[in-house]
């Protein structure tokens, strides 16, 4: 066999500790090593023979890793670590910001070049599968439209909104598709669905002892961008309900396309997923293009790519005959 | 606008027919010459302008046509077919006998390499985007199962099956996927599923006068390969109910990918069509990898290409930049 693609991870949240476990999941890579920004000393990784090496120090890895899976927030981290690591390291992420993406691609773009090194941003499931199968599915059928639902699943951003209400202890928000919206999109009338018609926001809060409930209540429903949109249901639970029913980080939802060809023949292609953990499937196609873009750098396919750049037989630990033999 | 993709159409039957519908709809694309086995002064083309060529003359082309797009069937067209235009011309084929791909691959790569042509074998929708999301859910989820189910729609083959049968005049077959199977696919138990289970066939047959409708039945529920390892019913209906009701040509399927990571995350990764004309969008997916052959060739990538070696970019006519802003 041949040698392992080295893997290193920048962070050790949910989604770094998604990397982990997926990367154990693939016999030809191995975890070498892990960065954070906190004291070394102080991050227990659970895969043996990893170093944990700080930010600072990260230069210090050049040559031991093949290829960075940089798991920061799209926020504030990415744009800095970016351009940052790309300059060092082929790399991989999940930057979302999606208004921001032209920017980013452009910035980590120069790093990467310059440094002969293969990052490809914006992996996962939206923006990435999600992405692969609104450009596949508007490829074949130019003369149609399509829809992203997501959900059920709990959206991090509104949950962290929710518990910024003054009167909240804690919160959890599922976002849930609406099944009428789904079906006309499918339908192949092509309707233009508004955003309260796509999508319902329900969200489980715990109250602080004494709180006002109507007025958290009138707070969040009234709240713009994240929920006066929408039509929004509020239930008030325990602590402990919340813990026991709402700590799983369940995700998924649908890119759906309907199109006409020929005499008004109608078509839907519809790709959709259904999750336990949006942290470790995040992780799992994180690592898949790991493998992607180290093999685009030994080939001499350097500086930022998107998924839609990736041709699909890089993702695979199978050889051309094979998956054709296999998958065809 | 840079000049238009010059499409050449071989044979001009069910296929070749949705590939010109499919052209139309292809603003950076133009139909140029069908190529057919007939008298070429009987074949009638839709479109204006477009020359026919006897597939005798077909080497008057080079040099008029960029990507000649092969409507022969798998059986006896394509396998002398593929390689002899893969040597004049790039070439899209939608070759589907799977277990003659490798030996079919290599002929064709043998013939389009030695001229510095594209060909991109296997391509519509099984084999094809079936293909492609078999292969992206497996790189995705390593630790998992994928399933494939057909219908509902109309099968050539088992029709064509059925016609063979003494005493039948007329009929169309539908095969349909188990509502029960397909559940279990989903269920995270990754059952394995026989023949029987996964789908049943449904056959709709016009009997010629005084024939024996029970022999008929008989017949067709102990064929071997085609109906005695399926659950099969068997409808007899006149010439008129089969035009009027069963004169479509409808398709369909799914792929489902069940696999887990992590401490027993589920995750379940599905990807279905549900089409009015088989033929019409095979056609369509033929027509989009015709561009991206093109480009391919363009860039010098040349041989023989299955759906997994092309990066989904090449496959629409937008830009990297206008891409990642309106599909990313």
């Amino acid at each position: 066999m041949a040698e392992k693609i080295r893997i290193g991870i920048v962070g050790y949240g949910n989604v770094a500790r998604g990397v982990e476990c997926a990367v154990a999941q693939n016999p030809d890579m191995e975890l070498c090593a892990v960065v954070t920004r906190r004291d070394p000393s102080g991050v227990k990784v659970r895969t043996e023979g990893v170093r944990v090496v700080a930010a600072s120090d990260a230069a210090s890895l050049v040559g031991q890793v093949d290829v960075m899976i940089l798991c920061g927030g799209s926020a504030t981290d990415l744009p800095e670590m970016g351009p940052q690591y790309a300059a060092m390291f082929n790399t991989i992420d999940s930057f979302d910001t999606h208004a921001r993406i032209p920017e980013y691609f452009e910035a980590v773009d120069r790093a990467a070049s310059a440094n002969g090194h293969t990052s490809v941003i914006s992996v996962g499931w939206d923006p990435g599968t999600f992405s692969l199968n609104r450009l596949y599915a508007e490829s074949i059928l130019p003369d149609g439209a399509h829809y992203t639902f997501w959900g059920k699943g709990v959206s991090q951003g509104h949950s962290d909104a929710l518990r910024r209400v003054a009167g909240v202890k804690n919160a959890i928000q599922y976002t849930i598709p609406v099944e009428a919206a789904m079906e006309a999109a499918r339908s192949g009338s092509q309707p233009t669905l508004t955003t309260r018609e796509k999508h319902i926001r329900e969200c489980f809060v715990v109250a602080e002892e004494g709180a006002d409930l109507t007025e958290i209540e009138r707070t969040i429903k009234e709240m713009p961008n994240y929920f006066s949109d929408y039509d929004t249901t509020v239930h008030f639970v325990s602590e402990e309900d919340l813990k026991r029913d709402h700590s799983k980080m369940p995700h998924g939802g649908f890119v759906i396309r309907s199109g006409k060809t020929g005499d008004g023949n109608h078509h839907v292609i519809q790709y959709s997923l259904d999750l336990d953990s949006n942290p470790e499937f995040t992780a799992s196609v994180l690592v898949c293009y790991a493998r992607a873009a180290w093999r685009l750098n030994q080939k001499g396919g350097t500086g930022a790519k998107t998924v839609f750049d990736i041709a699909p037989a890089l993702l695979s630990p199978k050889d051309g005959a094979q998956l054709r033999k296999e998958l065809l």
